[in-house]
């Protein structure tokens, strides 16, 4: 007896009987207890895979990224296992590293394994935006399977993109900053992907309409180390500045220990502002005001669209944007 | 130009070539230089997963985590891809969650991938060894791959084990805490796994050894998460400690906090420990200090026997134990 019998039996459909299975508040209690009854009356051991296996679909999405362990991506890999788990869907994961050659590598690697729908998580899948042909990987690829992108732009058929509304965040904590009288924001990054473009821009343009000075000096780079980024800071001799914008909270955190070494009182002294509110935040003394991108409610909204493609329906949109966050906590006075 | 152009041109197989490509020993070194110059002449870019598609075996290494959002979890990925990676092998990666079904569930889904061989990361796979039968399953699975276990111990053929040694270093720890004049450790675990266990009996050991009396009441369990953590302690009225020994960096830092809401000095009035050596040690203001189960070490053992095995090597080493170290920061005077 499969899953099919059951849901025949039940007069119910297949998805429902997963739903039941898989403990969802969203069936009745009377449906509920009749697939139940029938199920316990079989000898069926609900195994989301083994039922792939007999039918036409393996059930199963390929997930890539480009580095796990960085905290965003395994966190949003593990809000995207979590949504597709529960509507009976498996997951495979890849990690690609950052170079073009191995991303395109992976790509073919996972389309070869069978999946229904192919999702990448981060901007460094939409290239630089130097060039569309950076991104023909992708369109080929959606050729053969549908692509999601989190966080990424790239255009195509059968490709469909979730963004974060970067640009907006940071346009509005620096905002918040110039509102609290600072002038001297320095931006740190590690990245010059399309979403750190998006967060320079933010912050960039709040300047600009505030009729502050964009200065060059007050944008450094540096790799996402909390250590190389205080001891970057710390040898900045005659750059003043009195606020941090990071985009990473590892960053923000290596501006907090900076402030500590200076003896400056955070936030009177100088404000931190972080991105991601990662577990890092409140690990961080004084804790951390941070950008949360909802990466959670990206990874429903990715898997909602997704398993409307899979489904047939027509119109699902190629481009959604989620709106960020602020989290406020102790490194800043707003 | 592809792999199949070159096999053809250099007149042998297209698995000869992948090897030349992998620097197998396996090829002569006439025919190896004679693929070499085919391929430097042409702009074929070695791809390991097309080269995968086009023979017996794909090259693929299926891992298996509980929960990537962990961190520990993420950074053995990581280090495992790594070095996989290097020897010419792509990952697919699975989470399968915690309960039983569905680490099944997940075991059956890689090995239907077309794997070379499982790696199953964390102790949880070893189930918590009141019965045999709760790692058949395992058992059944490497009659169709080799099974690598990372810090759980299975017995079995073609099974291989490589282990932290979790019970030395939490003696150690608490021989040292011991030796600092502690005399009330309180020991904070959220996991009853096989390393718990090896961590708590480390624990109880060194205590015993020191004539120390060992205080069910100093155990306590609780959730992995920093507020809650904290919250538990603060909410400990009575019970008096005068050092915390967590069995993960989250709960450590909780156990910061607790001493900030307590207004007790770090690490005079209390001392603090935690494990797994994250990035939230330096986060963490006193910045912790905190056991590291060299991970990088566990996870380079792990490839190099993978990759014995299945070069048909005999005499691999069943079990191997990677000795832990201790990371000495500021929430200890030792």
């Amino acid at each position: 007896m499969n899953i099919y019998d059951i849901a025949e039996e039940a007069g119910v459909s297949i998805a429902t009987v997963s739903r039941v299975m898989n403990n969802s508040p969203k069936v009745s209690e009377k449906t509920k207890q009749k697939v139940k009854e029938i199920i316990e009356r079989s000898d069926y051991t609900p195994n989301i895979f083994a039922q792939g296996l007999g039918l036409n679909t393996m059930h199963t999405i390929g997930v890539l990224v480009p580095r796990i362990s960085d905290a965003y991506m395994s966190s949003a890999v593990a809000f995207l296992e979590d949504n597709l788990h529960e509507k009976g869907y498996g997951c495979i994961l890849g990690c690609s590293g950052f170079s073009r050659a191995e991303k395109e590598a992976h790509v073919s690697m996972m389309l070869s394994k069978g999946i229904d729908a192919l999702i990448l998580v981060g901007s460094t899948y939409a290239g630089t935006g130097a060039s569309e042909e950076e991104t023909d990987y992708i369109r080929k690829a959606a050729s053969k399977s549908p692509v999601f992108i989190i966080n990424g732009l790239v255009s195509g058929e059968n490709v469909y993109c979730t963004l974060s509304n970067d640009y907006q965040a940071s346009y509005d904590v620096t905002a918040r900053l110039i509102g609290n009288g600072r002038r001297k924001i320095l931006f740190l990054t590690d990245s010059h992907s399309y979403s750190a473009n998006q967060k320079r821009k933010g912050y960039e343009d709040a300047l600009s309409h505030a009729r502050l000075p964009v200065d060059p000096a007050l944008q450094l780079f540096v790799k996402n180390d909390i250590y190389k980024a205080r001891d970057l800071l710390l040898s900045q001799n005659g750059l003043s500045f009195d606020s941090v914008f990071a985009t990473d909270d590892g960053l923000a955190v290596g501006a907090v220990k900076y402030a500590g070494e200076k003896r400056l009182q955070i936030p009177n002294d100088i404000e931190i502002v972080g991105y991601n509110n990662s577990s890092l935040c409140i690990c961080s003394n004084p804790e951390l005001t941070s950008v949360d991108n909802n990466i959670s409610d990206v990874c429903c909204d990715t898997v909602k669209r997704l398993l409307k493609v899979l489904d047939g329906q027509e119109a699902v949109s190629a481009q959604n944007v989620v709106n960020c966050s602020i989290a406020h906590r102790e490194t800043t006075s707003f």
